[in-house]
């Protein structure tokens, strides 16, 4: 945390949800709208500076968030309320949950795991008219036991270089805790949809959308069960993984470990991930993973 | 049924969904675009010459459906299915089920009863951006006790003059037969919504939008729980009852008796809604309501 010379500086974790369909993605780019953009906009306007935002998971366009997670530092904060975020923000952004945080709280380090869903529309007769901007819509139906079979396999610590659409910084090594698919017929539209969920300690660039990739043609019938472990194997962006559209994909949740561990979370996870000997400070360590 | 000197006609019967935010609702209008004249030219492609669509419910411009059902007659149906209407129809439009059915089937003079839902987002937080365009967005928290206790007195069958926008031709009576408000918190989300489901034997231009303009008041505590029914006694277009907006309005579902009752339905519900006495005919005539 920096000190400022003009006063205290406060520091706020900011829940939020957005449909990314008109967004270039989070990050700024000129020219473009993207979230982090417009969020920034409203915030400096609110508190009469400049703030930097930093987010648990840097989405790509067309990329929607239900559970996005932002922190920010401000001085003057007196008018900085959900309320006055939401009455000012677009429609396509909403404030969920407004914090103030101790200054350890680091949206992007301190986070444990990301959690993002993928849904595909496998009903022949198409998806939902009313869900289709959040559906990829394919026409065979989907084995969901074949892709939970082929899911099974990347479950665990691994070099998810096959999985990461640009080279990383630091190491591609990430921890999937969880990656299954649901079966879902809605009792609305009586239309069928196949649904994935997937949770890591983080995820490198297009890693959802890869995933997908691997694991929708293993549903169609068109790749064995072995396809995406295969692909795993190789540790190449070559491995010829699609990288499925952006609409279908959302950030549904990050997790924090309990507040105690903030800043521990977050030292630790900034050495790991570039790719620096990181030492057990604390017989707590257990708790963060492996 | 006209009989056509080139051969035999075969009456379909055909479901559909559609997004109503980019049409201006059912009807054909010159320049615009419908839904009647989408599916029109899809269907006209298909079987090769100008058919005539009849649908359950006319809906007005940006509302929903997701149970639509549409007849029309056609001669030269070897191409008509429901995989080359899906092929054909833009995205926002989907046919769900496509059945032959006989001539005494009536989409519009057959159905015993329409199912609208309207959606309203009354969580101080704003909609979850996802589902933004589908639903009302409201600041207050609504009394779901209140409305639900309101919408009683309208359940039944009344003279609805109050609740509709425009003159009917014929009688403005309906019967409503079922009309309550559920709550409901968004797992997804977290975000709160409270859903109008309404059901009734027909409803004239503009009714189920003027029942929640009358209901949600009550919710908001701006009116007593007596005001709708009050409003109703009025009989008049001038009772002052808001017509809510069109984009948070989904028909449902359409119910039609047993097919051995198509036909008997279909000519009294002519005869009702154009004001005329109708005689019972048949002693399975109670089956088909008052």
């Amino acid at each position: 945390m920096v000190d400022s010379p003009r006063g205290t500086t406060t520091r706020f974790r900011l829940q939020l949800s957005y449909d990314g369909s008109e967004f270039h993605g989070w990050a700024k780019q000129r020219g473009l709208r993207t979230v982090e953009d417009e969020l920034g906009s409203v915030v400096d306007h609110l508190v009469a500076e400049h703030v930097d935002l930093t987010c648990a998971g840097r989405t790509d366009a067309g990329v929607h968030a239900r559970g996005q997670v932002v922190h920010f530092d401000a001085e003057r904060v007196d008018r900085l309320t959900l309320d006055h975020l939401n009455g000012a923000l677009p429609h396509d952004i909403r404030a969920r949950q407004l914090d103030v945080v101790p200054p350890e709280f680091d949206a992007r380090f301190s986070a444990q795991w990301r959690r993002y869903s993928y849904t595909v529309s496998d009903d022949p007769r198409g998806p939902d008219p009313l869900m289709r901007r959040y559906q990829l819509a394919l026409s065979d139906e989907l084995d969901i036991d074949a892709m939970n079979e082929a899911s099974r396999s990347l479950v665990g610590e691994h070099d998810f270089s096959s999985y990461c659409k640009v080279k990383e910084h630091g190491t591609s090594v990430r921890e999937v805790l969880e990656l299954k698919w649901d079966r879902l017929v809605s009792a609305d539209s009586g239309l069928r949809t196949a649904i994935m969920h997937v949770k890591a300690d983080a995820f490198c660039r297009s890693m959802v959308r890869s995933l997908a990739g691997a694991l929708i043609p293993v549903g169609q019938g068109r790749k064995n069960r072995e396809y995406p472990a295969q692909a795993l194997e190789k540790r190449s962006r070559d491995a010829g993984i699609a990288v499925m559209p952006a609409h279908a994909l959302v950030l549904e949740e990050v997790g924090y470990p309990a507040a105690d561990q903030w800043e521990q979370r977050q030292w630790r996870t900034r050495s790991v991930r570039s790719g620096h000997q990181w030492n057990e400070k604390s017989n707590d360590a257990s708790n963060l993973g492996p």
